[in-house]
């Protein structure tokens, strides 16, 4: 076993040390055969030594140190790529700097938070990460490429057994979830990322499980905005409805009003113009037969910062059940959320 | 067994019938040995007699025929037991003609809907209850009484071996739980009888239960806006809060803000005039550290038709759980809520 800990904003490595004998450390156990990270109030009272350890542990809440997971986004060159690659450096995780990216994109090199990152197309795929096994074994794969990459990406993250998140939406769902389940790779699988939003909306299926029929007699309206180049109704909103259903209302999903008008999002739904391009709001309203009580629930963002976050979080879940040597299976955001922070 | 059938507007008692044997109606089966309340198409098609029925069941959605349940309501003459007793005539249950009330209160007729309640002072409540018990032996007590007469309700209620639903809020609450706990009687004991409102503070209690840290980072502020004359910090919005800090939020319940203003009640928060004495508004509404992602959630209530319908809720439900044979014990809400739609 290994500590890691940070002493001021220096760390340093302290191979072989049993930190369930130091004394500080010890009330909080180590977790699961592997060190944990420990925050130390000032450099003046960290003296490093075998013999003399004097810590004070102020906080101890990963149960990974970040920085030893590596992470190979692909594509660090999109806009949800870089977003994910930038939130990994600054949650401390260490960006590998390969991508694979698409063709006609390959030999550019990307500067992501001072991490220079060499993007490189598919025909390469097996070189490069011939490559990144060899320098990084224990790398996670956060995939953000194109719905028609899908299947072929995870089959050939399969077929090398590395772990990866896929967060790119579309092309043959079924076909992805079989080959994962095929070959045993840890992965996480999710169409929404966003780990606040997955919990809101597994809040209401609960809620629908177990207390069938609390709001019948209710009325529901639901409206979402979503940038105009989306044209079909959201997939999270039609989930919703599915529980509120469950919860004795009748609501059809087609009944979802979509707003893709910009000046009706900036107006009526108070999207900040900037955010056009890039927004999910929702709001689902119930009223009781008598209009005497209502309820609204609403999930509002902006940008792209809550799935790159998102992410993040699963590939620290992910790295925490390699080490747990869980079972190798297809996760998903509730698996992760149900894991608790992890940073 | 007794079968009480509607046939068109007029009811028919049919005594000793076994509705096993009932063509059409045997195809839905009799539910635990009790009869089901059967709607039939018209008056036409319904010829009463035992050896000539024709049945044409069209739907069944009722564990128990709501008229079999005798419900009396102390005190009638409060504000919140009238909402009650309305509220279960408008059920189908059998309203009780008498009610026990305050000092000085003793001799009035009330009437409910044009059911004679006949109010009568604690003085006389074992005679009443006497009464009571020997015309309606399967009576359900509903108790919106005064904080000051809860325990002494419960206890009397319990030796006499009554199940009641206690809606009064105040009194001893570990000594009413202890009351009806040592005598193993039904009850359902619930400060917050609005089934919907339990429903969704549940339902953040077991996001935060099974997501814990899900927000973590996150901000939040609490509005809650009650009728002038509540004095304290809505206990709802408390606990919701505690679910909230499970999610990695942190937030003192004294942050909550408390709106007592009957102006800024009517033009922040939107609460009808009419019902600036009777409401409970509550927004709830977090935020992510970049401010990129909203969440908000409101319930908004008015007037008193939520509670009584809960309450009304928690009667059909405790006669289902003593018909039942179920464990006599000091049910809630939530549990009222995990039976369903019993209506």
């Amino acid at each position: 076993m290994e500590a890691l800990f940070s002493c001021g904003l220096s760390y340093y490595k302290q191979p072989k040390v049993d930190v369930s004998k130091w004394q500080h450390a010890s009330k909080y156990g180590s977790n699961e055969g592997f060190a944990n990270i420990m925050w130390i109030h000032s450099r003046d009272k960290c003296k490093v030594g075998h013999a003399n350890l004097s810590l004070e542990v102020v906080s101890m809440n990963m149960m990974a140190t970040t920085k030893d997971i590596p992470i190979m986004v692909n594509d660090c060159s999109g806009k949800m790529g870089r977003a994910v690659a930038e939130a990994a450096v600054e949650a401390g995780l260490q960006l590998v700097p390969f991508c694979l990216t698409g063709p006609g994109f390959g030999g550019r090199v990307l500067n992501i938070n001072n991490v220079e990152v060499h993007a490189h197309e598919a025909s390469e795929k097996e070189e490069i990460l011939d490559k990144v096994l060899d320098r990084y074994p224990d790398v996670i794969i956060a995939d953000y490429t194109l719905p028609s990459a899908v299947n072929e990406n995870a089959e050939f993250y399969s077929k090398r057994g590395v772990p990866f998140v896929m967060g790119t939406t579309g092309g043959d769902r079924n076909r992805l979830l079989k080959t994962v389940h095929d070959s045993g790779v840890y992965a996480v699988i999710a169409p929404q990322m966003g780990k606040q939003v997955v919990a809101f909306q597994a809040a209401m299926e609960i809620m629908a499980e177990q207390f069938p029929d609390a709001f019948k007699g209710y009325k529901l309206e639901v409206t979402e905005s979503h940038q105009s180049s989306k044209v079909d109704t959201s997939g999270t909103a039609r989930a919703v409805v599915a529980s509120f259903n469950k919860l004795g209302l009748s609501f059809d999903a087609e009944q979802i009003k979509m707003v893709r008008d910009p000046e009706e999002q900036v107006t009526k739904m108070g999207v900040p113009e900037e955010h056009l391009k890039g927004h999910a709001f929702h709001t689902y309203s119930l009223s009781s037969a008598d209009g005497l009580v209502t309820f609204q629930f609403q999930h509002n963002v902006c940008g792209r910062s809550i799935y790159a976050q998102g992410t993040v979080d699963a590939v620290l879940f992910l790295s925490n059940k390699i080490k747990e040597s869980s079972e190798k299976k297809v996760y998903n955001m509730v698996d992760v959320l149900r894991g608790g922070s992890m940073r």
